[in-house]
């Protein structure tokens, strides 16, 4: 028998823990769900009352944690990912093998040669982005490789949306499915990556108004604005000398550019507090950051003017359905402006029970062949089957699944800190995912003038 | 005999160094001046042996201060702010006076109790900004409200410039006479002042944007942007409830929107390194900042399109001026932007032999009174006398100098962490500015319609 641990029962675990309890008989698993809240499990967890039991635990307790650790046999991390450092080290010197769907960051990479002496894997990055990103990448990266081809750039973009039916009449066509916080302050910093062999830098106040413009055939047009760090993923995929590479997020069209003017406004600054009351209407939050009104001037003109958009524009109809040029009141006081856009998007952007969530991943290869250049587009959708279901927890909660019942089974032979760039790794578990799920990327190919 | 102790004597310390000899057989001081790099003051200090000495001393050097600041009476600071908590400390623990020319940060305040249960002053805020806006503004404030009227706005601009003769083929207008990464760094974060009554947010990209413009009676024209926290003024000065209050720094006419294009590029960005080699030209690192060219479109007109410039504007002139669209190199390997863009205005903003600094400083009063309404504006003018006495270390270290000379002589009575507001502190040293060294505010009134 495998003694399974899983840290954390939070939203996007669902499909994870279904995976586990199908698969727990078969594979002679004994799963332990350890969450703070521990409760809602019980039902789930009824009728596979002999292979699997849910515990109540939190980070803080770090000798519960080590108890844990120690009566299992592999240890799956669905915590917050700045947890999985503790955990990594709990692992470690209990000696049982660790996998996440978060990235391998030099903290975890710092447990490299340890986890190797110890014959441990600890095994990163296998949910979605990252994860299914490496994954599907890889193979063309090898099959352009093995026929002799020369890959001279990669985009590669990923975005967390609404499906079709679900938009409803946000003219913004999101919601969330993600960490509100993150989205609100998605970006800040600065973008960097490389095009025709230049580094490029994309400052904050920018990055929303510099968008590609993508085609996913049967669901139409999206943007893709530039990830914060498209550089280091080179030397992952062996593409150090690669001119242009490129990792963008997807929204719909339209999004950024209104996502821009909410920047330009200063409404995702997170830096600093506002002294503002609770009850302070969103339109004064909104005057403290236009200049002076000219006489006459309505709100939505001046702001308009402030930002040079045309009063009717697209961006301008956004910012005025969520309502910033109301009376409707902040409901915080003294906080930051991203704070209070945060709450303010967390009732506009709410996700409804009968709403279907929608994973979006593309990547564009182009590549010269025999003095031909072409490109391979390669595209996934997967829509999520409910609110609990999602394609959000599908799509991070299913690979990580498929990659620890590898791992129980010995068939994963990499030790140290890995993540699945490797064949052997990747190869079954996007077959698995195509046959048993129906979750398979379309590619398509043209030449290139 | 008051023995006083100066540390550090960089550049902006020369004026203050003169006033202490000049007065030291006089008032009966012995002076002690400790710094980094003593042997410079040799010299000068020459005439004074018998009253005045340099000695080698740095802030790292805990127990050398205690012994200096235990054999001294009043100890001044003319070290970086940072360190001033640290020199605090030692003058409670021997119980000596300080002053210094910085903010009376937090930090510091929080030693007010413990100097006042000890009976010892430690005099803050004593130079120019912060120094001589509070002693110039203070009267002003005091008589409108002795006279029974209501002050409405308060807006008060200082800035570090380059006299009129000494500005040459600049057309930026302005020097360094004070730290270059200060300048290059200024305003980040988001300004924050009142105005009407409203709270006024401007963020980082809008700043250089949003300028007053000002005049000063035979000096021309000036553009004011506000500084990051105006409201805080509003207690030192009793306002309040004042509906209108901002502070400002001065730059010439058309350096703010050149400098909110360098903003808008990305050049002022401190936060993360390029990864350049220090021979790449000027010309590659603009090239990152930008979007890919359409064809035939030359640097500066990418330039000014990215940035809604027209190609011959003011603005693109004075990048021009720059050498940003040059081949020079940049001459710093992995780099920050911000550092980079140091590096080129240290060359190009350099200070000459012959060159006289300027410091502006103005104050506008609005202020209502028996129904009528005036404004109040009181200007003040000070030309360097060479590149050692400049204006910046005259309003720098003379106000800083008397303050101390009242404290020698036990006619500062205020104990505990004190600032000059108070009509007997700010009194004779604005009489004494004006009787000694010309320095003093030159005022105007006219009624608003």
């Amino acid at each position: 028998m495998t003694r399974i641990l899983l840290l954390g029962a939070g939203r996007s675990a669902s499909s994870l823990i279904q995976y586990l309890l199908g698969y727990a008989a078969a594979e002679d698993w004994n799963l332990t769900i350890a969450d703070v809240n521990p409760a809602p499990l019980t039902v789930l967890l009824a009728p596979h009352a002999e292979r699997a039991q849910a515990v109540a635990f939190e980070i803080s307790q770090q000798e519960r944690l080590s108890e844990l650790v120690a009566a299992h046999d592999i240890v799956i991390s669905m915590l917050p990912a700045l947890f999985h450092p503790v955990v990594a080290k709990a692992c470690l010197a209990h000696g049982k093998h660790l996998a996440t769907a978060s990235y391998a960051t030099d903290e975890i990479r710092a447990f490299d040669a340890a986890a190797r002496a110890a014959g441990l894997t600890i095994l990163m990055e296998c949910g979605l982005d990252p994860g299914l990103d490496h994954m599907s990448a890889l193979p063309v990266i090898e099959e352009v490789r093995a026929a002799g081809g020369q890959l001279t750039a990669f985009k590669s973009y990923c975005g967390g949306l609404m499906a079709p039916d679900s938009e409803g009449d946000n003219p913004w066509r999101y919601k969330f499915t993600w960490n509100p916080r993150n989205v609100v302050l998605a970006g800040q910093g600065t973008a960097k990556y490389i095009e025709h062999g230049h580094p490029r830098f994309i400052p904050y106040q920018h990055l929303f108004r510099r968008v590609d413009t993508l085609t996913v055939p049967g669901y139409g047009a999206f943007e893709g604005y530039a990830n914060r760090d498209s550089l280091s993923y080179r030397p992952l995929y062996g593409l150090e000398t690669i001119p242009t590479m490129l990792r963008g997020t997807l929204r719909r069209p339209g999004y950024c550019g209104a996502w821009a003017a909410l920047v330009g406004l200063g409404l995702t600054d997170d830096s600093y507090h506002l002294g503002n009351a609770a009850e302070q209407p969103w339109t004064d939050v909104l005057e403290s950051f236009l200049p002076p009104a000219a006489a006459n001037q309505s709100m939505p003109e001046r702001t308009a003017a402030h930002l040079g958009l045309a009063p009717d524009s697209s961006e301008m109809q956004r910012l005025a359905w969520l309502g910033l040029f109301g009376l409707e009141p902040v409901g915080l006081p003294d906080a930051t402006p991203a704070q209070l856009l945060e709450k303010l998007l967390t009732t506009k952007w709410q996700l409804q029970p009968h709403d279907h969530d929608m994973i979006v991943m593309q990547h564009l290869f182009d590549y010269e062949l025999a003095g031909v250049r072409h490109r391979r587009t390669s595209s996934l959708v997967v829509i999520g089957d409910d609110a609990v279901h999602t394609a959000m927890a599908k799509t991070v909660g299913l690979p990580l699944g498929m990659a620890v019942r590898r791992l129980a089974r010995g068939q994963v032979a990499h030790r140290g800190v890995v993540i699945p760039t490797h064949a052997d790794l990747y190869e079954p578990i996007l077959a698995e995912l195509a046959a048993d799920y129906g979750i398979s990327f379309v590619e398509s190919e043209e030449t290139l003038g």
